[in-house]
């Protein structure tokens, strides 16, 4: 089956939550808000199903995936939905519970991740929350980075089943998600996640194994693959970085 | 089976969004912080499993549930688990996973309503940034609130089983979670949710019918409630309140 996944067509965002699990699993998709009005694509097809004028199963928010008569949403719920059905998700009830644990927890994450460029909401730019911004990034660099990737990495060197993943013995949707958030982090904290690096070794060598993942690796070098920017939840802003 | 609940004992918080689904299960549950550390339960017996003494299943924080060999994490996602198993989730895939994604969008909910009060990171007092919280309480009530409430509305008035839930032809995990966040909405900006209750009537009745089915009325009128404080993600500070 094509999956039409939805997202905001110029910044990663959570959208690239999906997207990885998609490219990842071989599956067949549309990037909706990247084809042409013409071809049944573009924002105005996405704000369709968000107004409900496709059905009752309406979105909150981008990204969302309509698979057949399935409308999903929520990165984390999504990717699940395909990393169990595509093979990447670990075997067994108590792993596949934890994985979704998992999403949902990078969720949180890159929610915070966001907020430190807009502590006082979004409905402000950044420039007028710069001083405020400042403030909850210092905060997350110091408190909550090191206690999200210190929890990533505790979880790789508990994992039974071997440590080279998060859970289970193969790469699922939840080490993709991890990947991403980390490339996140240092295109956003490069100088935090330099000072940082020494301590997640295994978090480190997990994420270079999901960029030479085959598929992985041929995804990233596409065109297909967007670029994090300054209109993203990953934003480089100099002055909220620091070692 | 007997579920074990770990959740910080001295507030509702996330922990709610799962003790609700327990309750209306009917379901056999020990409230594990609550409980004297004689009896296997206080909070030292909860940081055994964040700290990794008790398997390699790590929360990243409560609440979690321990369902014989499963450790689920993540609100949302241990309220899916329990409702699907329990008979208070929607019936067939496509309604099964909206109600993952309502639940994990109130999860986002909940977690824009905590950060009215703590806008600059919870390594700080609320005290300490009482000017940038009236900011983001503000945009909050005027943006957020009605943004999340007025899509609740939308999903019940265009629930194709009937007006009565957010989702499907009965009570589900889904209902649960809002009628939660909107009693903490209501404790935490009572003069907003007055202004607001015209604009979401069906999203009113709902968490009435909440509140009167039999499991949860009996619930709600017990010692296992906890009541809404200062200390928890709901929080009654006037000066963030507004019409």
């Amino acid at each position: 089956m094509t999956y039409d996944l939805y997202y905001w067509p110029s910044i990663p965002g959570r959208g690239e939550y999906v997207r990885l699990v998609l490219e990842a699993a071989g599956a067949d998709y549309r990037d909706m808000a990247r084809l042409d009005a013409a071809d049944g694509g573009g924002t105005a097809a996405m704000f369709e199903f968000i107004e409900g004028q496709r059905g009752a199963l309406l979105p909150f928010a981008p990204p969302f995936l309509v698979a057949g008569e399935l409308v999903l949403s929520q990165a984390p719920v999504i990717a699940a939905f395909l990393g169990e059905r595509h093979g990447l998700a670990p075997d067994g009830e108590a792993d596949r519970l934890f994985a979704r644990a998992i999403a949902a927890t990078t969720a949180d994450f890159v929610a915070e991740a966001h907020d430190t460029h807009h502590p006082l909401g979004v409905s402000l730019y950044y420039e007028d929350q710069k001083a405020q911004a400042a403030r909850r990034a210092e905060g997350f660099r110091a408190e909550r980075m090191p206690k999200f990737l210190g929890w990533y990495e505790a979880l790789v060197a508990a994992n039974p089943a071997g440590h080279n993943w998060l859970v289970g013995n193969r790469m699922s949707y939840a080490d993709l998600g991890l990947f991403q958030t980390v490339e996140g982090l240092r295109y956003a904290f490069p100088r935090r996640m330099q000072s940082l690096s020494e301590s997640i070794p295994l978090v480190e060598a997990l994420c270079k194994r999901v960029a030479s993942s085959k598929r992985i690796a041929t995804y990233l070098s596409s065109d297909r693959r967007l670029a994090f920017n300054e209109d993203g939840i990953f934003r480089h802003y100099p002055e909220l970085d620091g070692a």
